[in-house]
């Protein structure tokens, strides 16, 4: 019997390319013929190198890092980065930049600042409820580090450009939109991203990090919170969570070669995102919250007319096979999480619904 | 065409119960008529708090937990926590005691040196290389906590019975034997366990705390590092490992509906690794390399004539589709772990395989 599946729309975890769940289900018992499944090899036999191997292979190429930059799978989320890296990077006598622009930025100062650490915000859009990137940023000449979300996946809005940052090498926190286009990782010191939204399932993070911050990291840290420990042993210091590589790296696979890597990637993105986005600038019904230049290509967030109705447009989109629309409890509404993985057949979908629905309404 | 299955005697990531694989694999691409793969879906969903809530109660009801002790999934494996249960329990003022069994051992007592903390290690094996449990040990008696290693993977060593530590309460390092047999939970302030041996794949370390020990967290750690916040969120104060959790979830189910519970679980486990000693024992050629009365029910240690012999042995098992009996690359020569998962008709092979293989050889 074919399974049943949704159009699924949640902001993460989120939708995996069907083909990488159905070759994760039909290798589960025994991988590449090791009699095992993928959960019960070990991380240093060759089956398992051969995947984390290809994983980093993949990210190299898709990114284009040179010998500069090491790529490390590491646990707890970018909710752990947020402490790891001001620990990591920043001394006493040390300061860093910060861009507010949402709830997980907001998490990622808190984190500096709990530690006590020199830290500057030196821009924000809090004044206008997050709904914009701010512009025209005067960063401290001396910092270590900027740091900033590239996407925020509660207020739809995205970095359409990154800031000129000066001698100040960015931090992202890209775990909402990772590998969705093109990159030029020559401005950044780091990036990292929890994988579950555009490269694989909760319970790893992507981290990607330059060689001259690695110089920076203290001798007496715990040694699972400095970044030398995994980069010098590639990410294996201790067990990783090899589930969640593996299906990184069919995902990366599939990037590559289904979709055909980045720019493609991207060209995919924007063409779902600007249906949806087109659908709603022609509607009264429907309202983005988000500034035009800010908006988001992979967290399409609006508004109805009111709550009653938001209520029933979800309860009637799930009805239909449409999950995953509800805004992120922190702000209400609704949003439609659009990764690398959703297709485009599952936005058009979307917006046929969305209009059905306007025209009952209205 | 039906999978190829080994029998798989890795230490880890290890051999998980079949019937929780199948289970898995049937519903990978629809879980619980969600549409969605478990990898898919919110960890704020129904179907997810359907998962972490029946894991929590199965553990909860094996080993009989009362109202003070929380249960949380973390990240990060046992090396983490290594890191955190000083940084959370030991103030300025405190002092804790350790008892150093083996590589796992040190690397906790490393951890809390790093932090600078006040611990004694109140014993060790390192004079005989670990091949003993130490007995009668003096405890510190002002200590917060005293931690143990409950099982040791690499030298084959297991706690038959806990230390009397007085008022210290015991935290106890159990990845390799949770769930192994009955336990009394009462006399320990925590036990950990990363998951990848007894309970699940690699990814997620189940951390078992006493409400007391809560109340010591300081306040200004890194959010993620203290324990009263995954305490007082749940385990879902950011994206859990949602798919090593949901595995957990059914290992237990497993452990409860088809083992029988605890007392069962230990009945079977010790005929497994009865039926192991008792065949190195009556050899002269297969030497068991840990203590009689220290030896461990989940990794039995042994050593052949010669390395080149093991060598060969090791070879032919594979050949056999006797999968992971090489011993740790620290220590070389042959283990078997026969966790909660592996059945006793692979012990029954390899002490067969055994028998041929010196039949041969001698």
């Amino acid at each position: 019997m074919k399974p049943k599946r949704i159009h699924n729309f949640n902001a993460g975890p989120a939708a995996l390319p069907q083909p990488v769940l159905e070759e994760i289900q039909a290798n589960f018992l025994d991988f590449g013929g090791s009699g095992m499944s993928i959960t019960e090899i070990s991380h240093r036999s060759k089956w398992f190198d051969n995947v984390i191997s290809d994983a980093i292979i993949r990210v190299r190429r898709l990114l284009q890092l040179d010998k500069r930059y090491h790529v490390l799978f590491l646990q707890g989320g970018a909710s752990l980065q947020f402490g790891m890296i001001p620990m990591n990077f920043l001394s006493a006598q040390d300061c860093a930049d910060y861009v507010n622009t949402g709830t997980w930025s907001a998490k990622a100062i808190k984190e500096a600042q709990i530690q006590g650490k020199n830290i500057r915000v030196a821009a924000s859009s809090e004044d206008r409820n997050f709904a914009y990137i701010p512009k025209d940023i005067a960063f401290t000449t001396n910092a270590v580090y900027a740091h900033i979300t590239s996407n925020n996946t509660i207020k739809g809005t995205q970095w359409a450009d990154f800031p000129d940052t000066g001698d100040a090498a960015l931090i992202a926190d890209m775990s909402s939109d990772i590998f969705s286009r093109s990159l030029d990782i020559s401005r950044f010191g780091m990036i990292y991203a929890g994988a579950q939204k555009n490269i694989g399932p909760a319970g790893v993070c992507l981290v990607i990090i330059r060689d001259d911050f690695l110089s920076k990291v203290p001798v007496h840290l715990p040694t699972m919170l400095k970044y030398t420990t995994h980069a010098d042993k590639n990410s294996m210091f201790n067990t990783p969570p090899c589930f969640a590589i593996y299906t990184i790296q069919l995902v990366l696979k599939w990037l590559e070669e289904t979709i055909g890597g980045l720019e493609k990637m991207d060209a995919l993105n924007r063409k779902k995102a600007q249906l949806l986005y087109q659908s709603i600038d022609a509607s009264e019904f429907y309202k983005g919250t988000a500034d035009q230049d800010s908006r988001s290509l992979m967290n399409v967030t609006f508004r109805l007319p009111n709550e009653d109705l938001e209520k029933e447009f979800i309860a009637q989109a799930i009805a239909n096979d449409l999950g995953g629309l509800k805004g992120h409890r922190s702000v209400g509404g609704c949003r439609a999480s659009i990764y690398n993985p959703t297709p485009l057949k599952a936005v058009e979908v979307l917006v046929d619904f969305m209009k059905d629905f306007e025209k009952k309404k209205s």
